[in-house]
């Protein structure tokens, strides 16, 4: 961490064997108190600088310790830079231990460009629901060919149950996930098995529920509003230092629990007018440290703008992050698999726009969107494919569908198997969520544990109100009930049934392809050809690089469908659905194609991939 | 106009010999009236499209004609896109003439590098107080050497008084200013003297009196709010229709009216999160017509963000603006000058700011600012300075003062024929404001004549407020007594005092001067050397192009100062403002600089140009 951290790290710092030293920001507060509440109870008086930092240093006191500040109003409050809440987000903030022994010296972090992420909830993802759990379940990752786990966040949240973006403690890991040390454990353990480590974190809003903040200093906004709740002061009087509590945070989960990348919650949400955005600093600042530590350590947007501003280099105008989700690409798969037109998929639809996307990364780059009821987007320019982060679920989009039903739930198997291909081979990054890769078929479902009675009836009402013009056999689950969150735990069984293990084989041998074929490793969009045929059921994306060229057909046709192409020259067949290895029903595409017309019937969502080298 | 035009002005067309087409946008509307009342009185029916436009063509109809729009629920409104509101913001819409008798054809517009601004508003340049008691006093203003008048808001407001800023009809000139016709005999009559016509523009909100655009459509948001009002819809759903509004009046004003360029208000209050700002796209469409009828249009924006990404051409990323107003120099120039540090003052001070500003454009390219207590600004890297428009006084600088003093109200003579120096030989687009030149007295104060008396009373609140903190002998003046129009009004007395003749001709031989010395003509900033001298009173700015040099000296003392410089070649004086032909002390620098050191002293506000050829 910067030298400088003492300053800006706006919260307590980190103990040494001389004592702990603390530090809060409160500009409007002239005497601030520290409160030891454990192992001794006494109060301490704070000294103030001239921004409004308030410091002291405490001789003797060691990890375990527990404090709040106490305001002048006689408020005690958690440290807003808490680094643990044994009690959860209203109670005292603990003094932890930094002595960490890493196993990962030589860990260099992954080219932005290798990875392929897989995105999971440490609550669900194991029966303990916590950091030391996912450890044993790395190997089999990394045997099917995954290079990134994305934890959604685990900054501290009410109770135990909850996606992460209620987080309050930006700087606390979840208690109840095993907090700092287990999460130290959990990347050290993805590093010295070659995986790296993605964190979920939230700069746009705080949770509604234990979020103090607004005692302290002027964080927080009214100019401005977020879909849930008051905005982030990021350039009003005094935001110089509300940026800096969220910078000097990604350079703590990066520099100190060694972290390899963020992902960045909802950026459209961060609004900020000034000339040198809060995304721009926060992305130099993380190139900085890269730089600086010899290590790959990256921003990966979530927006919901389309504007490639965001992800150009900022010699070229842009904010300089590194990559960013592209929901276009989720939602056209999604339409073409399911058929649905509702709500944000109303627009969507057609081969030909998965095509246009395979082209440019964004579908929309200023067509009129009926969803959004304006023109949406901009163009992509030069941009190569791995700024685009695509999937064909994640936790939102399984998550915010009223049952939290998955596509395993959905979808036949041969289309899941298309699914997998479609993804796995696009010129973009791709990420899978958890369970997909096998089929599971527990559903995802929003699920919270707040504490305050009011706040858990204002979620269900608004659950209940979000979904008020669909009809469904059954009620709306419970966000606050424990089913809720039990039912979105992965099932994981013991013999997986014939058709999950041949889908793991499918997404293992695309993720293979995708590594082992050099046109899938060339992120050059102008290298990507794409065109539709037989009334735009069935796509073929032609892939090459320096010689090396793939081919890839795919129909999105429930039926099977004749499919006429003329061919060039030779290709061999590496990949074919149908085929019995994974459990095709046979009716396979020949093993060489030779140049002139090739005539054929392709099976339901067939997908196949021949490659030719130079 | 572009052909489309029609589709997209979104109100009434212009009359043809065969009739008069009406077209206005009210998308919620399913059964818009036409409701002429002058000649006849008679209701029409108009046809609805799949966009919520509503067209109708009456024949016969002719220009003097009045109309209302009616509403389902009976309110019968003028049309949002009127041209002309005889009877002001309340009454009847007029259909006018646009058979106007050009005599400019030849005119291709002057390129924006060569500008020099005079803004005036037209109300008060003159005793009467219209467009046309304008065209006498060009060829003064051609003799002086500015090359554009800049028209401040002519968009129709209420009553008779206002200084533009409350205008509710974008498309419709000031009725009491003499309406469109006038305002075309303006231009015609500048473009054939070879002055050009910028005129300001609103874009950022409406007047809050006569302003009825909410009724028809969703013009506006409640997302966002603006320091004047509600905010207006250029990024929510259907915000299409209200940029083509708006875009469409710039092309109009271009293209109809013949206008050379606008400036475009406050452009930090357009609120826009698309991944295509507004403001790209009007860049985009001035452009587009610039090209295509051969000639120069341009659109400055007046921002408070100190954004370089506003002027950077898009492709480096930025917005495409041509150019933007530079409130930092005028600011530290201010308060150099008057040793003022009140409000936005505060954090501007020393003759080393003005030599950065001066080298940058921006003085606030990331640093802190106590007036904003937070970082402001960035970098503006290898803009040219004709990017950067800059003054000594403009409307808002003076008027928003208490009592609209100008600089000629509070500063030795001496002093302002240093003004005059400074930002004429500034390697930005300098902008004079009227009267200026030859030390107008009259104050320039804040004036409105609203109908409404709650919202006169609000104003007249307002504005107390704004100068609660502020001592005065005397009351506030009141904004709505016509007195504080009349005393805003020019003196422009028929025998000029001596000093008034004298800054006159200053200002004329500063003009000169940049026309005609090539270092002046030169805005690659980093051709531009500034260093500052004795305790930072004094400034030494060397500029130079291809060999030609030029070198100006100005002190910000106003006692006399020892200055020792070293001189390393020949320099010929080409302006001392103490020589007697500028009614200076006759303390005058040697009329030739030879190699050496140079030791003199400088008379208070002493500005000195000497230059030397290749």
């Amino acid at each position: 961490m910067a030298t400088d951290s003492h300053h800006s790290l706006g919260g307590r710092e980190l103990p040494s064997r001389d004592g702990c030293s603390f530090r809060v920001w409160a500009p409007t507060v002239e005497r601030m108190q520290l409160h030891v509440v454990d192992p001794i109870d006494r109060l301490f008086t704070m000294e103030r600088d001239e921004d409004g930092y308030h410091s002291l240093i405490i001789e003797g006191l060691t990890s375990g310790a527990r404090y709040f500040y106490r305001l002048p109003n006689g408020n005690e409050r958690p440290d807003p830079a808490s680094q643990s809440q044994p009690e959860g987000v209203h109670g005292a903030s603990e003094i932890i231990r930094t002595d960490f022994e890493w196993h990962d010296e030589e860990w260099r972090g992954i080219p932005l460009p290798d990875s392929i992420f897989y995105e999971l909830h440490v609550g669900t993802f194991t029966d303990e629901g916590t950091f030391e759990a996912v450890i044993p379940h790395l190997d089999e990752l990394r045997e099917l060919g995954v290079t990134a786990i994305e934890l959604m966040p685990v900054a501290q949240f009410p109770g135990s149950r909850n996606w992460g973006y209620d987080g309050a403690y930006p700087y606390a890991a979840q208690n109840s996930y095993g907090g700092a040390d287990g999460l130290r454990h959990l990347v050290d353990a993805c590093h010295t098995r070659g995986l790296a480590v993605v964190l979920d974190v939230v700069y746009n809003h705080l949770g509604p529920e234990g979020n103090y903040l607004g005692e302290f200093a002027p964080y927080f906004t009214d100019r401005y509003k977020t879909p849930w709740g008051v905005a982030l002061n990021f350039d009003g009087p005094q935001s110089d230092h509300v940026r800096r509590y969220f910078i000097d945070n990604a350079i703590v989960w990066l520099d100190q629990f060694h972290i390899d990348a963020l992902r960045l919650d909802a950026v459209h949400a961060i609004v900020d007018h000034t000339a040198r955005p809060f995304l721009e600093e926060l992305a130099d600042a993380v190139h900085e440290l890269s730089r600086s530590n010899g290590k790959s350590k990256f921003t990966i947007a979530e927006s919901d703008l389309n504007d490639p501003r965001l992800i150009r280099p900022t010699e070229k105008g842009g904010y300089g992050l590194d990559s960013q989700w592209c929901d276009d690409f989720h939602h056209v798969l999604h339409v073409l698999l399911t058929g649905e037109q509702r709500g944000y998929y109303a627009g969507y639809q057609g081969v030909e726009q998965l095509a246009l996307t395979l082209k440019s990364g964004f579908l929309f780059t200023g067509q009129y969107s009926t969803y959004r009821q304006r023109r949406y987007g901009a163009k992509t320019g030069d941009l190569p494919g791995w700024k685009f982060v695509v999937c064909s679920q994640n936790h939102d989009q399984v998550g915010n569908r009223m049952t939290g039903d998955r596509l395993a739930a959905q979808l036949s198997f041969p289309a899941l198997k298309l699914t997998a291909g479609i993804t796995l081979l696009s010129p973009f990054l791709p990420l899978l969520f958890m369970g997909e890769e096998y089929g599971e078929t527990a559903p995802f479902r929003y699920f919270t544990s707040h504490s305050d009675e009011p706040l858990i009836e204002a979620v269900r009402r608004g659950r209940a109100e979000e979904f008020a013009a669909f009809t469904w056999d059954g009620e709306i689950p419970d966000p606050h009930a424990e089913s809720t969150f039990e039912a979105s735990r992965l099932n994981r069984t013991a013999a997986p049934a014939p058709e999950q293990k041949a889908l793991r084989a499918t997404y293992r041998e695309m993720i293979h392809l995708r590594k082992t074929l050099n046109p899938f490793r060339d992120f050059d969009l102008a290298n990507v050809e794409v065109v539709t045929f037989a009334s735009e059921r069935v796509l073929m994306m032609r892939r090459h690089s320096q010689g090396d060229e793939a081919l890839v057909v795919a129909s999105f046709s429930s039926d099977p469908i004749v499919f006429h192409a003329a061919i060039a020259s030779s290709w061999h067949r590496r990949f074919d659905s149908e085929s019995p290895q994974w459990l095709g029903t046979g009716s396979t595409l020949p093993e060489t194609l030779l140049p002139g017309e090739l005539q054929t019937t392709l099976a339901p969502w067939h997908f196949v991939v021949y490659a030719k080298a130079k």
